[in-house]
Protein backbone atom coordinates (compact mmCIF):
# COMPACT_ATOMS: atom_id res chain seq x y z
CA UNK A 1 0.00 0.00 0.00
CA UNK A 2 1.30 3.73 -0.91
CA UNK A 3 0.01 4.99 2.00
CA UNK A 4 2.52 3.34 3.90
CA UNK A 5 5.11 5.72 3.32
CA UNK A 6 3.63 8.24 3.55
CA UNK A 7 1.95 7.59 7.01
CA UNK A 8 5.49 6.95 7.86
CA UNK A 9 6.61 10.41 6.67
CA UNK A 10 3.26 12.19 8.60
CA UNK A 11 4.57 10.28 11.78
CA UNK A 12 7.93 11.70 11.62
CA UNK A 13 6.59 15.19 11.42
CA UNK A 14 4.03 15.26 13.64
CA UNK A 15 6.69 13.72 16.24
CA UNK A 16 9.30 16.52 15.30
CA UNK A 17 7.02 18.78 15.77
CA UNK A 18 5.68 17.80 19.09
CA UNK A 19 9.01 17.50 20.30
CA UNK A 20 10.22 21.46 19.26
CA UNK A 21 6.92 22.14 20.78
CA UNK A 22 7.55 20.39 24.17
CA UNK A 23 9.26 22.20 27.15
CA UNK A 24 13.07 21.37 27.33
CA UNK A 25 13.71 18.18 29.79
CA UNK A 26 17.01 19.84 31.06
CA UNK A 27 15.44 22.75 32.14
CA UNK A 28 13.25 23.54 35.65
CA UNK A 29 10.60 22.43 36.47
CA UNK A 30 12.17 18.97 34.83
CA UNK A 31 9.50 16.54 36.84
CA UNK A 32 6.56 18.49 34.65
CA UNK A 33 8.70 18.81 31.32
CA UNK A 34 9.68 14.93 31.74
CA UNK A 35 6.35 14.18 32.21
CA UNK A 36 4.44 15.63 29.26
CA UNK A 37 7.14 14.68 26.93
CA UNK A 38 6.69 10.56 28.44
CA UNK A 39 3.26 11.18 27.86
CA UNK A 40 3.40 12.94 24.13
CA UNK A 41 6.65 11.46 22.73
CA UNK A 42 7.50 7.83 21.35
CA UNK A 43 4.08 6.13 21.27
CA UNK A 44 0.75 5.92 20.04
CA UNK A 45 -0.95 5.31 16.64
CA UNK A 46 -1.10 9.23 15.89
CA UNK A 47 -4.19 8.81 14.10
CA UNK A 48 -5.49 12.21 14.86
CA UNK A 49 -2.65 13.51 13.66
CA UNK A 50 -1.94 11.42 10.75
CA UNK A 51 -6.17 12.56 9.92
CA UNK A 52 -5.12 16.33 9.77
CA UNK A 53 -2.70 15.78 6.93
CA UNK A 54 -4.72 13.29 5.04
CA UNK A 55 -7.56 15.55 4.85
CA UNK A 56 -5.50 18.53 4.52
CA UNK A 57 -3.55 17.20 2.14
CA UNK A 58 -6.38 15.91 -0.06
CA UNK A 59 -8.06 18.86 0.20
CA UNK A 60 -4.69 21.36 -1.13
CA UNK A 61 -3.32 22.55 2.07
CA UNK A 62 0.33 22.06 2.46
CA UNK A 63 2.24 19.58 5.10
CA UNK A 64 4.12 22.45 6.64
CA UNK A 65 0.88 24.51 7.54
CA UNK A 66 -0.74 21.28 8.90
CA UNK A 67 1.65 20.27 11.61
CA UNK A 68 0.87 22.89 13.72
CA UNK A 69 -2.83 21.35 14.08
CA UNK A 70 -1.49 18.09 13.85
CA UNK A 71 0.53 18.64 16.91
CA UNK A 72 -2.27 20.11 18.43
CA UNK A 73 -4.99 17.53 18.24
CA UNK A 74 -2.36 15.20 19.56
CA UNK A 75 -1.47 17.05 22.81
CA UNK A 76 -5.13 17.52 23.68
CA UNK A 77 -5.54 13.28 23.26
CA UNK A 78 -2.30 13.01 25.30
CA UNK A 79 -3.50 15.49 28.20
CA UNK A 80 -7.12 13.30 28.27
CA UNK A 81 -4.74 10.36 28.09
CA UNK A 82 -2.89 11.12 30.98
CA UNK A 83 -6.11 12.55 33.50
CA UNK A 84 -8.28 9.40 32.34
CA UNK A 85 -5.73 7.15 33.59
CA UNK A 86 -5.39 8.76 36.86
CA UNK A 87 -6.81 6.53 40.06
CA UNK A 88 -9.75 8.83 40.40
CA UNK A 89 -10.53 8.03 36.70
CA UNK A 90 -9.83 4.76 35.22
CA UNK A 91 -6.89 4.22 37.29
CA UNK A 92 -4.86 2.74 34.90
CA UNK A 93 -1.06 1.97 35.37
CA UNK A 94 -0.33 0.61 31.71
CA UNK A 95 -0.75 2.35 28.19
CA UNK A 96 0.97 2.42 25.34
CA UNK A 97 2.83 -0.47 26.94
CA UNK A 98 4.45 1.77 29.72
CA UNK A 99 4.10 2.90 33.26
CA UNK A 100 1.20 5.93 33.24
CA UNK A 101 2.54 9.34 34.02
CA UNK A 102 0.91 8.86 37.69
CA UNK A 103 2.89 5.61 37.99
CA UNK A 104 6.30 6.83 36.34
CA UNK A 105 6.03 10.39 37.94
CA UNK A 106 3.04 10.92 41.10
CA UNK A 107 -0.29 11.81 40.80
CA UNK A 108 0.26 15.92 41.14
CA UNK A 109 2.46 15.62 38.25
CA UNK A 110 -0.31 13.68 35.77
CA UNK A 111 -2.16 16.29 36.95
CA UNK A 112 0.13 19.41 35.96
CA UNK A 113 1.48 17.64 32.92
CA UNK A 114 -2.58 16.41 31.74
CA UNK A 115 -3.52 20.52 31.79
CA UNK A 116 -0.44 22.10 30.50
CA UNK A 117 -0.57 19.56 27.46
CA UNK A 118 -3.40 20.61 26.88
CA UNK A 119 -2.74 24.38 27.23
CA UNK A 120 -0.02 23.80 24.53
CA UNK A 121 -2.31 22.68 21.93
CA UNK A 122 -3.98 25.72 21.97
CA UNK A 123 -0.12 28.01 22.23
CA UNK A 124 0.79 26.06 19.59
CA UNK A 125 -2.22 26.63 17.50
CA UNK A 126 -1.97 30.53 18.24
CA UNK A 127 1.40 30.95 17.77
CA UNK A 128 1.68 29.01 14.49
CA UNK A 129 2.39 30.67 11.41
CA UNK A 130 -1.31 30.76 9.66
CA UNK A 131 -3.18 33.79 9.17
CA UNK A 132 -5.39 34.68 11.86
CA UNK A 133 -8.48 33.73 10.07
CA UNK A 134 -7.31 30.22 9.59
CA UNK A 135 -5.96 30.17 13.30
CA UNK A 136 -9.11 31.35 14.97
CA UNK A 137 -11.16 28.88 12.78
CA UNK A 138 -8.57 26.42 14.00
CA UNK A 139 -8.78 27.40 17.54
CA UNK A 140 -12.45 27.05 18.07
CA UNK A 141 -12.59 23.51 15.93
CA UNK A 142 -9.89 21.99 18.52
CA UNK A 143 -11.87 23.96 21.77
CA UNK A 144 -15.48 22.68 20.83
CA UNK A 145 -14.08 19.31 20.33
CA UNK A 146 -12.39 19.23 23.11
CA UNK A 147 -14.45 20.87 25.89
CA UNK A 148 -18.19 19.83 27.41
CA UNK A 149 -19.34 20.05 24.30
CA UNK A 150 -16.92 17.22 23.29
CA UNK A 151 -14.55 14.89 24.59
CA UNK A 152 -14.87 16.16 28.66
CA UNK A 153 -18.77 16.09 27.57
CA UNK A 154 -18.31 12.54 26.60
CA UNK A 155 -15.95 11.45 29.42
CA UNK A 156 -18.55 12.79 32.28
CA UNK A 157 -21.22 10.80 30.14
CA UNK A 158 -19.01 7.79 30.49
CA UNK A 159 -18.46 8.11 34.07
CA UNK A 160 -22.04 8.66 35.04
CA UNK A 161 -23.06 5.51 32.35
CA UNK A 162 -21.04 3.31 34.70
CA UNK A 163 -22.41 0.09 36.21
CA UNK A 164 -25.75 0.96 34.10
CA UNK A 165 -26.48 -1.03 30.67
CA UNK A 166 -27.12 2.01 28.90
CA UNK A 167 -29.01 2.41 25.43
CA UNK A 168 -27.55 1.43 21.94
CA UNK A 169 -28.60 5.54 21.50
CA UNK A 170 -27.24 6.81 24.47
CA UNK A 171 -23.78 4.97 24.26
CA UNK A 172 -23.47 6.38 20.65
CA UNK A 173 -24.35 9.74 22.00
CA UNK A 174 -21.35 9.22 24.43
CA UNK A 175 -19.08 7.83 22.11
CA UNK A 176 -20.03 10.61 19.76
CA UNK A 177 -18.46 13.14 21.97
CA UNK A 178 -16.10 10.90 23.94
CA UNK A 179 -13.82 9.84 21.12
CA UNK A 180 -15.91 10.61 18.04
CA UNK A 181 -15.42 14.95 18.58
CA UNK A 182 -11.72 14.91 18.55
CA UNK A 183 -11.74 12.11 15.65
CA UNK A 184 -14.03 14.42 13.80
CA UNK A 185 -11.73 17.76 14.63
CA UNK A 186 -9.13 16.10 13.50
CA UNK A 187 -10.26 15.90 9.92
CA UNK A 188 -11.86 19.54 9.73
CA UNK A 189 -8.71 21.00 10.83
CA UNK A 190 -6.92 19.68 8.03
CA UNK A 191 -10.09 20.64 6.08
CA UNK A 192 -9.86 24.03 7.07
CA UNK A 193 -6.24 24.85 6.10
CA UNK A 194 -7.18 23.19 2.39
CA UNK A 195 -10.02 26.48 2.74
CA UNK A 196 -12.59 24.05 0.99
CA UNK A 197 -16.26 25.17 0.75
CA UNK A 198 -18.98 24.17 3.00
CA UNK A 199 -20.50 21.54 1.62
CA UNK A 200 -17.13 18.95 1.25
CA UNK A 201 -16.63 20.22 4.89
CA UNK A 202 -19.81 18.48 5.59
CA UNK A 203 -18.84 15.65 3.40
CA UNK A 204 -16.38 15.22 5.21
CA UNK A 205 -18.02 15.63 8.39
CA UNK A 206 -19.76 12.55 7.63
CA UNK A 207 -16.86 10.61 6.76
CA UNK A 208 -15.07 11.38 10.21
CA UNK A 209 -18.25 10.38 12.25
CA UNK A 210 -18.40 7.13 10.60
CA UNK A 211 -14.45 6.25 11.14
CA UNK A 212 -15.03 7.80 14.98
CA UNK A 213 -17.88 5.38 15.40
CA UNK A 214 -15.81 2.06 13.67
CA UNK A 215 -12.94 2.86 15.82
CA UNK A 216 -15.00 3.00 19.28
CA UNK A 217 -16.36 -0.11 17.99
CA UNK A 218 -12.91 -1.92 17.09
CA UNK A 219 -12.03 -0.53 20.32
CA UNK A 220 -14.82 -2.46 21.90
CA UNK A 221 -13.94 -5.92 19.99
CA UNK A 222 -10.12 -5.20 20.71
CA UNK A 223 -10.61 -5.09 24.73
CA UNK A 224 -12.70 -8.46 24.47
CA UNK A 225 -10.39 -10.06 21.78
CA UNK A 226 -6.77 -9.00 22.36
CA UNK A 227 -4.17 -9.14 24.97
CA UNK A 228 -2.81 -6.62 27.29
CA UNK A 229 0.61 -7.03 25.97
CA UNK A 230 -0.94 -6.25 22.01
CA UNK A 231 -2.67 -3.80 23.26
CA UNK A 232 -0.32 -1.70 25.12
CA UNK A 233 -3.48 -1.09 27.97
CA UNK A 234 -5.14 -3.33 30.31
CA UNK A 235 -7.58 -5.81 28.55
CA UNK A 236 -11.14 -6.71 29.63
CA UNK A 237 -11.27 -3.44 31.29
CA UNK A 238 -14.90 -2.76 29.72
CA UNK A 239 -16.28 -6.21 31.33
CA UNK A 240 -14.36 -5.32 34.63
CA UNK A 241 -16.12 -1.96 35.08
CA UNK A 242 -19.57 -3.25 33.83
CA UNK A 243 -19.30 -0.70 30.16
CA UNK A 244 -21.71 -0.90 28.08
CA UNK A 245 -20.18 -2.05 25.17
CA UNK A 246 -21.23 -2.86 21.12
CA UNK A 247 -20.27 -6.27 21.53
CA UNK A 248 -22.55 -6.23 25.06
CA UNK A 249 -25.23 -4.63 23.07
CA UNK A 250 -25.57 -5.97 19.92
CA UNK A 251 -23.16 -9.56 19.92
CA UNK A 252 -19.78 -10.13 18.74
CA UNK A 253 -20.92 -10.83 15.50
CA UNK A 254 -23.65 -7.60 15.58
CA UNK A 255 -20.51 -5.61 16.15
CA UNK A 256 -18.50 -6.84 13.27
CA UNK A 257 -21.70 -6.53 11.08
CA UNK A 258 -21.63 -3.18 12.12
CA UNK A 259 -17.96 -2.22 11.40
CA UNK A 260 -18.70 -3.61 7.60
CA UNK A 261 -21.65 -1.28 6.95
CA UNK A 262 -19.22 1.27 8.54
CA UNK A 263 -16.32 0.48 5.97
CA UNK A 264 -18.96 0.69 2.60
CA UNK A 265 -20.22 3.94 4.21
CA UNK A 266 -16.96 5.08 4.10
CA UNK A 267 -15.70 4.20 0.52
CA UNK A 268 -19.39 5.55 -0.53
CA UNK A 269 -18.46 9.46 1.36
CA UNK A 270 -15.14 9.93 -0.32
CA UNK A 271 -16.03 8.36 -3.97
CA UNK A 272 -16.69 11.76 -5.09
CA UNK A 273 -12.59 12.70 -4.52
CA UNK A 274 -11.24 9.43 -6.52
CA UNK A 275 -8.00 8.81 -5.81
CA UNK A 276 -7.20 11.47 -4.10
CA UNK A 277 -8.90 10.22 -0.73
CA UNK A 278 -6.74 7.07 -0.67
CA UNK A 279 -4.93 8.27 2.62
CA UNK A 280 -8.05 9.15 4.23
CA UNK A 281 -9.37 5.72 3.04
CA UNK A 282 -6.80 3.78 4.13
CA UNK A 283 -6.91 5.85 7.84
CA UNK A 284 -10.63 4.29 8.01
CA UNK A 285 -9.44 0.93 6.73
CA UNK A 286 -6.85 0.88 9.83
CA UNK A 287 -9.58 1.77 12.41
CA UNK A 288 -11.82 -1.25 11.22
CA UNK A 289 -8.94 -3.28 11.12
CA UNK A 290 -6.15 -2.44 13.81
CA UNK A 291 -5.16 -5.19 16.00
CA UNK A 292 -4.08 -2.79 18.70
CA UNK B 1 -13.45 56.18 46.19
CA UNK B 2 -15.32 56.62 42.87
CA UNK B 3 -13.70 53.03 41.90
CA UNK B 4 -16.10 50.77 44.37
CA UNK B 5 -19.16 51.53 41.78
CA UNK B 6 -17.08 50.56 38.71
CA UNK B 7 -15.78 47.99 40.39
CA UNK B 8 -19.51 46.33 41.26
CA UNK B 9 -20.61 46.92 37.49
CA UNK B 10 -17.89 45.62 36.21
CA UNK B 11 -18.07 42.38 38.64
CA UNK B 12 -21.57 42.08 37.61
CA UNK B 13 -20.88 41.91 33.96
CA UNK B 14 -18.28 39.14 34.19
CA UNK B 15 -20.36 37.16 36.52
CA UNK B 16 -23.17 37.70 33.69
CA UNK B 17 -21.13 36.34 31.18
CA UNK B 18 -19.44 33.45 33.17
CA UNK B 19 -23.04 32.29 34.03
CA UNK B 20 -23.72 32.88 30.44
CA UNK B 21 -20.56 30.92 29.12
CA UNK B 22 -20.86 28.03 31.24
CA UNK B 23 -22.72 24.80 30.27
CA UNK B 24 -26.59 24.15 31.42
CA UNK B 25 -26.76 22.33 34.52
CA UNK B 26 -30.16 21.49 33.66
CA UNK B 27 -28.45 18.59 30.68
CA UNK B 28 -26.50 16.00 30.87
CA UNK B 29 -23.58 15.72 31.99
CA UNK B 30 -25.31 17.49 34.86
CA UNK B 31 -22.97 16.63 37.78
CA UNK B 32 -19.77 18.00 35.39
CA UNK B 33 -21.95 21.28 34.45
CA UNK B 34 -22.84 21.99 38.05
CA UNK B 35 -19.45 21.45 39.28
CA UNK B 36 -18.15 23.67 36.72
CA UNK B 37 -20.55 26.30 38.30
CA UNK B 38 -19.74 26.15 41.24
CA UNK B 39 -15.97 26.64 40.62
CA UNK B 40 -16.56 29.48 38.95
CA UNK B 41 -19.78 31.56 39.63
CA UNK B 42 -20.75 33.20 43.30
CA UNK B 43 -17.39 33.93 44.38
CA UNK B 44 -13.84 34.97 44.40
CA UNK B 45 -12.58 38.70 44.47
CA UNK B 46 -12.63 38.72 40.63
CA UNK B 47 -9.23 40.80 40.24
CA UNK B 48 -8.07 39.49 37.15
CA UNK B 49 -11.50 40.11 35.69
CA UNK B 50 -11.36 43.73 37.09
CA UNK B 51 -7.38 44.38 36.13
CA UNK B 52 -8.96 43.04 32.49
CA UNK B 53 -11.64 45.60 32.61
CA UNK B 54 -9.21 48.37 34.28
CA UNK B 55 -6.66 48.17 31.78
CA UNK B 56 -9.05 47.44 28.29
CA UNK B 57 -11.14 50.97 29.31
CA UNK B 58 -8.22 52.69 30.51
CA UNK B 59 -6.77 52.35 26.90
CA UNK B 60 -9.85 52.99 24.81
CA UNK B 61 -11.46 49.88 24.74
CA UNK B 62 -15.16 49.38 24.80
CA UNK B 63 -16.55 47.53 28.13
CA UNK B 64 -18.19 44.47 25.88
CA UNK B 65 -14.86 43.99 24.14
CA UNK B 66 -13.44 43.01 27.27
CA UNK B 67 -16.46 40.34 28.93
CA UNK B 68 -14.40 37.61 26.60
CA UNK B 69 -10.83 38.28 27.84
CA UNK B 70 -12.29 39.00 31.30
CA UNK B 71 -14.24 35.65 31.09
CA UNK B 72 -11.75 33.41 29.98
CA UNK B 73 -8.75 34.70 32.39
CA UNK B 74 -11.45 33.81 35.18
CA UNK B 75 -12.46 30.46 34.23
CA UNK B 76 -8.38 29.86 33.66
CA UNK B 77 -7.89 30.91 37.53
CA UNK B 78 -10.91 28.58 38.31
CA UNK B 79 -10.02 25.67 36.72
CA UNK B 80 -6.46 26.28 38.35
CA UNK B 81 -8.28 26.26 42.03
CA UNK B 82 -9.64 23.52 41.55
CA UNK B 83 -6.74 20.92 40.03
CA UNK B 84 -4.65 22.56 43.19
CA UNK B 85 -7.08 21.77 45.55
CA UNK B 86 -7.28 18.12 45.02
CA UNK B 87 -5.92 15.63 47.30
CA UNK B 88 -2.83 15.16 44.97
CA UNK B 89 -1.78 18.67 45.15
CA UNK B 90 -2.73 20.87 47.81
CA UNK B 91 -5.64 18.87 49.41
CA UNK B 92 -7.40 21.74 50.49
CA UNK B 93 -10.92 21.20 51.30
CA UNK B 94 -12.32 24.99 51.69
CA UNK B 95 -12.33 27.66 49.20
CA UNK B 96 -14.25 30.82 49.12
CA UNK B 97 -15.98 30.04 52.06
CA UNK B 98 -17.29 27.05 50.24
CA UNK B 99 -16.66 23.20 50.32
CA UNK B 100 -13.76 22.78 47.38
CA UNK B 101 -15.18 20.90 43.96
CA UNK B 102 -13.82 17.06 45.00
CA UNK B 103 -15.57 17.98 47.67
CA UNK B 104 -18.59 18.89 46.86
CA UNK B 105 -18.31 16.54 44.14
CA UNK B 106 -15.87 13.80 43.56
CA UNK B 107 -12.40 13.40 42.44
CA UNK B 108 -12.82 12.79 38.94
CA UNK B 109 -15.50 14.98 38.87
CA UNK B 110 -12.72 17.87 40.12
CA UNK B 111 -10.12 16.45 37.53
CA UNK B 112 -12.85 17.00 34.60
CA UNK B 113 -14.43 20.35 35.44
CA UNK B 114 -11.14 21.60 35.81
CA UNK B 115 -10.08 20.34 32.42
CA UNK B 116 -13.19 21.58 31.05
CA UNK B 117 -12.77 25.27 32.24
CA UNK B 118 -9.35 25.13 30.72
CA UNK B 119 -10.82 24.75 27.31
CA UNK B 120 -13.81 26.91 27.95
CA UNK B 121 -11.62 30.16 28.53
CA UNK B 122 -10.18 29.28 24.97
CA UNK B 123 -13.74 28.69 23.52
CA UNK B 124 -14.46 31.95 24.85
CA UNK B 125 -11.92 34.13 23.03
CA UNK B 126 -11.70 32.23 19.99
CA UNK B 127 -15.47 32.31 19.68
CA UNK B 128 -15.99 36.02 20.53
CA UNK B 129 -16.91 39.23 18.62
CA UNK B 130 -13.50 40.69 18.29
CA UNK B 131 -11.16 40.87 14.81
CA UNK B 132 -9.04 37.76 14.26
CA UNK B 133 -5.81 39.45 14.37
CA UNK B 134 -6.86 40.57 18.45
CA UNK B 135 -8.40 37.34 18.99
CA UNK B 136 -5.59 35.46 18.49
CA UNK B 137 -2.69 37.97 20.16
CA UNK B 138 -5.60 37.39 23.20
CA UNK B 139 -5.32 33.28 22.47
CA UNK B 140 -1.42 33.24 22.57
CA UNK B 141 -1.18 35.82 25.60
CA UNK B 142 -3.66 33.21 28.11
CA UNK B 143 -1.81 30.14 26.86
CA UNK B 144 1.43 31.43 27.39
CA UNK B 145 0.42 32.60 30.46
CA UNK B 146 -1.37 29.89 31.64
CA UNK B 147 1.60 26.89 30.37
CA UNK B 148 4.35 25.56 31.20
CA UNK B 149 6.33 29.04 30.86
CA UNK B 150 4.09 30.49 33.48
CA UNK B 151 1.02 29.19 35.98
CA UNK B 152 1.57 25.47 35.28
CA UNK B 153 5.25 26.09 35.50
CA UNK B 154 4.84 27.62 38.75
CA UNK B 155 2.89 25.53 40.32
CA UNK B 156 5.63 22.90 39.54
CA UNK B 157 8.18 24.79 40.68
CA UNK B 158 6.17 25.08 43.72
CA UNK B 159 5.30 21.50 44.77
CA UNK B 160 9.41 20.93 44.09
CA UNK B 161 10.17 23.48 46.69
CA UNK B 162 7.45 21.88 49.20
CA UNK B 163 9.98 21.53 52.46
CA UNK B 164 13.08 23.34 51.28
CA UNK B 165 14.10 26.87 52.63
CA UNK B 166 14.39 28.98 49.21
CA UNK B 167 16.09 31.68 48.21
CA UNK B 168 14.42 34.89 47.94
CA UNK B 169 15.22 35.14 44.04
CA UNK B 170 14.23 31.43 43.83
CA UNK B 171 10.57 32.70 45.57
CA UNK B 172 10.24 35.56 43.29
CA UNK B 173 10.43 33.24 40.07
CA UNK B 174 7.97 30.80 41.19
CA UNK B 175 5.78 33.20 42.36
CA UNK B 176 6.21 35.40 38.87
CA UNK B 177 5.12 32.42 36.94
CA UNK B 178 2.61 30.85 39.43
CA UNK B 179 0.35 33.63 40.04
CA UNK B 180 1.77 36.83 38.57
CA UNK B 181 1.68 35.48 34.76
CA UNK B 182 -1.81 35.28 34.64
CA UNK B 183 -2.22 38.73 36.28
CA UNK B 184 0.34 40.44 33.94
CA UNK B 185 -2.02 38.54 31.28
CA UNK B 186 -4.66 39.64 32.44
CA UNK B 187 -4.01 43.65 32.03
CA UNK B 188 -1.99 42.46 28.59
CA UNK B 189 -5.33 41.46 27.17
CA UNK B 190 -7.15 44.57 28.23
CA UNK B 191 -4.54 46.70 26.20
CA UNK B 192 -4.48 44.84 23.76
CA UNK B 193 -8.43 45.50 23.17
CA UNK B 194 -7.51 49.17 24.01
CA UNK B 195 -4.88 48.65 20.84
CA UNK B 196 -2.18 50.59 22.71
CA UNK B 197 1.62 51.03 21.16
CA UNK B 198 4.61 48.56 22.53
CA UNK B 199 5.44 51.16 25.09
CA UNK B 200 2.63 51.87 27.00
CA UNK B 201 2.37 47.68 26.86
CA UNK B 202 5.71 47.28 28.46
CA UNK B 203 4.88 50.10 30.87
CA UNK B 204 1.32 48.56 32.36
CA UNK B 205 3.45 45.41 32.19
CA UNK B 206 5.53 46.47 34.88
CA UNK B 207 2.40 47.29 36.88
CA UNK B 208 1.56 44.51 36.78
CA UNK B 209 4.24 42.42 38.07
CA UNK B 210 4.31 44.54 40.67
CA UNK B 211 0.55 44.29 41.41
CA UNK B 212 1.38 40.18 41.33
CA UNK B 213 4.58 40.57 43.62
CA UNK B 214 2.24 42.20 45.98
CA UNK B 215 -0.77 40.34 45.79
CA UNK B 216 1.54 37.48 46.51
CA UNK B 217 3.93 39.08 49.65
CA UNK B 218 0.07 39.98 50.94
CA UNK B 219 -1.49 36.40 50.56
CA UNK B 220 1.75 35.46 52.53
CA UNK B 221 1.21 38.06 55.55
CA UNK B 222 -2.90 36.67 55.22
CA UNK B 223 -1.56 33.39 55.63
CA UNK B 224 -0.18 33.72 58.63
CA UNK B 225 -1.91 36.69 60.08
CA UNK B 226 -5.53 35.74 59.01
CA UNK B 227 -8.08 33.61 60.30
CA UNK B 228 -9.59 30.60 57.87
CA UNK B 229 -13.37 32.14 58.51
CA UNK B 230 -12.06 35.54 56.81
CA UNK B 231 -9.67 34.31 54.22
CA UNK B 232 -12.77 31.76 53.02
CA UNK B 233 -9.79 29.01 52.93
CA UNK B 234 -7.61 27.08 55.22
CA UNK B 235 -4.80 30.13 57.26
CA UNK B 236 -1.80 28.65 58.25
CA UNK B 237 -1.17 26.03 55.21
CA UNK B 238 2.37 27.86 54.71
CA UNK B 239 4.14 27.03 57.40
CA UNK B 240 2.22 23.75 57.97
CA UNK B 241 3.47 22.49 54.69
CA UNK B 242 6.78 23.96 55.35
CA UNK B 243 7.03 26.69 52.20
CA UNK B 244 9.22 29.55 52.14
CA UNK B 245 7.35 32.56 52.35
CA UNK B 246 8.27 36.59 51.82
CA UNK B 247 7.56 37.04 55.88
CA UNK B 248 9.67 33.19 56.17
CA UNK B 249 12.34 35.01 54.10
CA UNK B 250 12.07 38.71 55.21
CA UNK B 251 10.46 38.65 58.39
CA UNK B 252 6.94 40.20 59.02
CA UNK B 253 8.22 43.91 59.02
CA UNK B 254 10.24 43.35 56.23
CA UNK B 255 7.52 41.95 54.40
CA UNK B 256 5.34 44.75 54.90
CA UNK B 257 7.94 47.10 53.76
CA UNK B 258 8.20 45.72 50.34
CA UNK B 259 4.50 46.43 49.98
CA UNK B 260 4.77 49.72 50.75
CA UNK B 261 7.89 50.23 48.00
CA UNK B 262 6.02 48.40 45.62
CA UNK B 263 2.66 50.87 46.13
CA UNK B 264 5.28 53.82 45.57
CA UNK B 265 6.36 51.53 42.24
CA UNK B 266 3.09 51.35 41.28
CA UNK B 267 1.65 55.07 41.28
CA UNK B 268 4.98 56.08 39.49
CA UNK B 269 4.54 53.76 36.69
CA UNK B 270 0.94 54.63 36.07
CA UNK B 271 1.26 58.55 36.78
CA UNK B 272 2.56 59.46 32.90
CA UNK B 273 -1.81 57.86 32.27
CA UNK B 274 -3.10 61.00 35.24
CA UNK B 275 -6.74 60.37 36.59
CA UNK B 276 -7.16 57.86 33.77
CA UNK B 277 -5.64 55.14 35.99
CA UNK B 278 -7.45 55.98 39.00
CA UNK B 279 -9.38 52.68 38.26
CA UNK B 280 -6.18 50.42 37.83
CA UNK B 281 -4.54 51.96 40.73
CA UNK B 282 -7.43 51.42 43.12
CA UNK B 283 -6.89 47.97 42.57
CA UNK B 284 -3.46 48.10 43.45
CA UNK B 285 -4.02 49.53 46.44
CA UNK B 286 -6.01 46.65 46.54
CA UNK B 287 -3.98 44.19 46.33
CA UNK B 288 -1.90 45.63 48.94
CA UNK B 289 -4.21 46.13 51.46
CA UNK B 290 -7.18 43.20 51.00
CA UNK B 291 -8.19 41.53 54.23
CA UNK B 292 -8.76 38.41 52.71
Amino acid sequence: MASEAVFTRWAQRVEASLDAALPDPVRAPQRLHAAMRHAALGGGKRMRPLLVYAAGTMTGADEGVLDAPATAVELIHAYSLVHDDLPAMDDDALRRGQPTVHIAFDEATAVLAGDALQTLAFEVLAGSDAGAVLRVAWLQTLAQASGVAGMCGGQALDIDATGQLQSLQALQHMHALKTGALIRASVRLGALAGGVEEATLQRLDAFAQALGLAFQVRDDILDIEASSETLGKTAGKDAAQSKSTYPALLGIDGAKAKLDALAAQMHELLAPFGARADALLALGELAIKRER
